[in-house]
């Protein structure tokens, strides 16, 4: 479970609209090129680490830890700014991706092939 | 609550990691400049009717009812493509956004100042 307990900005906090689990997502966009790399989830915490050390940290649902991008791949995710949302709920993480942000080694988590659109465009 | 009964093709269905209520998170990303709009929730209903329409169609969760984007405000979403994510958790929907993308008549739904960055940079 994600812990709430941190030492994120309580001006910040106020702000965060977490879900059950107390996690909001976040989008990783990389900074000059605007491409879209990957959404993961961060509590109070996380968040709190992302801001103060300068890299992407997040919660793992699957682990149940903080999970510092890069620190097993080495492709750390520079952070160059966070935004939050009209609401709070959602947060955007513009970085600077070092190599793969895709387990899979590609450079992002979206499919290069999109679903096939029908309608409309 | 939102539904699982969908005509969605069942190839993209079978992808699909949905949360404990049926949904993924959908990142609305403006097609030809690469900035992030938005992040809306998708079900397997929301998701097929936004591939046949070519227009965003979301769950909304404060309203528990679908909601096709600009339905209201005139500032829908054009579809341009629908990309799913290496776990199937999230989906990355590009779009051509007619006007703005927030309710607060914002082009974007995240905010034009960002949260201080202490670490890194």
């Amino acid at each position: 479970m994600a812990r709430t307990a941190s030492d994120l900005d309580p001006a910040v906090a106020a702000r965060l609209k977490r879900n059950a689990d107390g996690l909001v997502p976040a989008i990783a966009q990389q900074y000059d090129t605007g491409e879209v790399l990957m959404l993961g989830w961060m509590d109070d915490e996380a968040l709190h680490r992302t801001l103060t050390t300068g890299r992407c940290t997040y919660w793992s649902r699957s682990r149940g830890a903080y999970w510092v991008k890069g620190d097993t791949s080495g492709h750390h995710q520079h952070v160059k700014s966070v935004s939050l949302d009209c609401d709070g709920d959602t947060l955007l993480v513009k970085v600077d991706q070092v190599g793969a942000a895709c387990h899979t080694g590609d450079r992002t988590c979206f499919d290069a092939d999109p679903l096939p659109v029908s309608g409309g465009q």
